[in-house]
């Protein structure tokens, strides 16, 4: 027996936040402790550069293994990722982020801490399950790895650095993405569809420096106000994005697709409670869930430049960065609405005759995935997560994001699954991110005997 | 003769930032720094507690001394502030920020470092012009040191502190204002007016915790989105604040008051070049000055709770609170002002129609200052600069805001002057904040010279 709760308290105290450049040498630590694993399960591993830069560094690396050559075995792609969100205590964590804590609730044991959910988790029970098999001394399918680190920050250069490396990993039959939890805390989830994203950031760029407020105050014009006033723009009162043209090429909705949500069980109630929501737009559970994720929204998450710590500071920010993002549906083009977000933002800023400078920038885009929900890869899985916990598994989208899973259909030209391994409740990407032990231990046993069962299957 | 540049290096190190309470014991250390500074010259020293807590802890303490205590002398109260703004390296200072750094700039050497100008610099330059007096053996007057640890925070605690232990100075015949900067970068500068202030914070709650915006988006009511709306509709397309009955208590402009702006020089594109600043709302010198010093204004400082790194984090802030402030002008009451805001806001979210919770915090408030340039402590220090920098110094009101100064004319019944210490270019509240040294040592000077010649004045 292999414990997954162990290698992922070791993964979560390496801080590999990608958005952050001073975390670069965690990030690096983090690949080479997860190379030097898959070393001694036997891999071959190639830890590759990534092939887009910043402009000062390259991007984190990407790792990829090779383990089993079997030509009469399917060869499976295994993905995650090994970079996580920023995460600091004084964004409201009970603890400190990068410590990793194992405590009770409600006579259920969970790991705290960044990254346990989102994806270190996944990479635990993963590692694990083929420890497992390594050790029983058979390897029921070829294992392909494919472990990024820019995930958090737009899988910077996946798509560059895979498609140059690809050819090194082989034929793949099947491509396991390890990325996503389950739709609610009590039953297993598969994943069969994701949202698409374009992250903007919206410039504005006043004095040469930062101004108080004493000095400058009702004599300059003031890039925050600019900035406010674009941002208050953006969404109407009925939370219809305003950006022109931006539903022309959502997917109408067919009494086909309309009927999937019949079947779908979801307790509104519930779902406020484990997420924290006080307020949901909708009480309606079938559109509630249509709106997550088959149509498109924009969120605002904050800006860069302008006084944000606690207390009072009397300053005018020369300039400002605010920071939105869209998640996209069927059949929008990201790099399309980015374009007509840009043309929208300055055009609300030329009317606003301000003379301080605007830039728009596409901090990243990404498409949306639509798979196969009868493929035979969710029809073993369903079966397997159904006997391991004893419940149905639920068949869902999701509104976040991975568009990488479309870039590797395509690359590898084979088809992909999602499975989930944390819960719902877990707050990825949030203050005091968790995983349920009983989650980490079931996603490695589950995993092992999905491999097992895929021995027997021809997947291409 | 006594070094004021090793001393104020000195101060610098001590990152006494009073916004931030982990800096608590920085401040503790620079007050007892100064402390041990004034005993060695003999004078008797209390750091008495802050009358006011944050609900955890006092605030930083202040500083009271005596040094002196002839009944035929004139007594003078000096009050500067030990507190300094915040400042990272990461908001773009060229180097440490409290880490003083010694430049030469076209031939002039400058001391860079958060606190060199505002107000460790004033301080530095005051102690020694104290000291030399006392190893010459002879005070011309009895001095009373008013050092206070919250002035970048609104002066938290101040007039409580004070009006608790005021009477252990004993009568004050003048108060000395050593917090301000020349108007110019080329003529020494008295101030007799201050703006006044009220600092409000607009506190936004939605779900529990941050949420993923794939999570989220589309389904919940973004506290951000109701924040950057009501921010947008505080300031008109014409730089007027919207708040209803913000004007109405603004003392109208008299022609005798318009005559004082003729008398001004200002070069208004040297004041844009040395503050860095790339636009004005207006190019009509008078009227720039006008808005800067008698007419209020409002700036939006930033989002305390949103996300404010570089990068793009995916999260929907369960929690924001914009900081906002309005400078004021005779005879506008900072109280009913701050209530004004609130009712607005109030509305403004109202209107919003958002289940989201929204609290309007009146984070500080404090008086506008309008002083007596006819004053003999006006007179004699016009021919003391004037002697000593061969320039007629400019009399002017400020934009900046320091509301201690109307309390102690009329907690000591005595009238106070502001004598500008360094330069308008030196970046008070800003990146790279800096003192040209001779502007320290010339404010020892003239120091020195003011306190010998008011022994032979009767100023009260």
């Amino acid at each position: 027996m292999v414990d997954p709760v162990a290698l992922l308290k070791e993964l979560v105290r390496m801080p590999s936040v990608s958005a952050d450049p001073s975390r670069a040498g965690d990030s690096q630590r983090t690949v080479e402790f997860i190379r030097d694993r898959l070393v001694q399960l036997g891999a071959e591993v190639n830890i590759v550069d990534n092939e887009k830069t910043d402009g000062v560094r390259r991007y984190n690396p990407m790792l990829l293994a090779r383990l089993g050559d079997d030509p009469d075995k399917n060869t499976l792609a295994l993905y995650s990722h090994y970079d996580v969100q920023p995460a600091l205590l004084e964004d409201g964590w009970d603890t400190e982020p990068f410590e990793p804590l194992e405590r009770d609730i409600n006579g259920e044991s969970y790991i705290y801490g960044r990254g346990t959910n989102d994806d270190k988790g996944p990479i635990a029970a993963t590692l694990c399950a083929v420890e497992e098999l390594v050790q029983e001394g058979s390897l029921p399918v070829n294992f392909r790895f494919i472990y990024e680190g820019e995930e958090e920050s737009g899988s910077n250069g996946f798509e560059e650095t895979l498609r140059k490396h690809h050819e090194w990993l082989g034929k793949i039959d099947g491509i396991l993405i390890l990325d996503t939890s389950w739709f609610t805390d009590d039953a297993p989830g598969l994943d069969y569809g994701f949202r698409g994203l374009a992250y903007m950031g919206i410039e504005i760029q006043g004095p040469v420096k930062d101004v108080h407020s004493g000095l400058g105050g009702g004599i300059i014009p003031e890039p925050m106000d600019d900035l406010v006033k674009i941002l208050s723009r953006l969404v109407d009162g009925h939370n219809r994005v305003t950006v022109p043209g931006f539903y022309d090429d959502v997917a109408p909705l067919t009494p086909e697709e309309k009927a999937l949500y019949d079947n779908i069980s979801f307790d509104l109630e519930q779902f406020k409670q484990s997420n924290g929501l006080n307020a949901l737009l909708t009480d309606d559970p079938k559109q509630l869930l249509m709106d997550n994720w088959r149509n498109p929204s924009l969120s605002i998450h904050g800006i860069e430049g302008a006084f944000s710590e606690k207390g009072g500071k009397t300053v005018i920010p020369a300039k400002v960065i605010g920071k939105v993002s869209m998640r996209l549906v069927p059949n929008q083009d990201p790099k399309k609405i980015a374009e007509l977000f840009t043309d929208y933002v300055e055009k609300l800023f030329k009317d606003l005759k301000s003379p301080n400078r605007l830039t728009v920038h596409t901090m990243a885009t990404g498409d949306w995935w639509y798979g196969d929900p009868s493929h035979v890869l969710y029809e073993k899985a369903r079966g397997i997560l159904r006997d391991y916990w004893g419940v149905e598994p639920t068949l869902t989208r999701s509104g976040g994001s991975i568009p990488i899973i479309p870039f590797m259909e395509k690359l590898f030209g084979a088809s992909a699954i999602a499975i989930g391994v944390g819960q719902n409740s877990d707050g990825a990407h949030s203050q005091n991110e968790r995983i349920r032990v009983k989650n980490l231990v079931g996603a490695k046993e589950v995993l092992k005997r999905y491999f097992q069962m895929l021995s027997a299957v021809k997947l291409s």
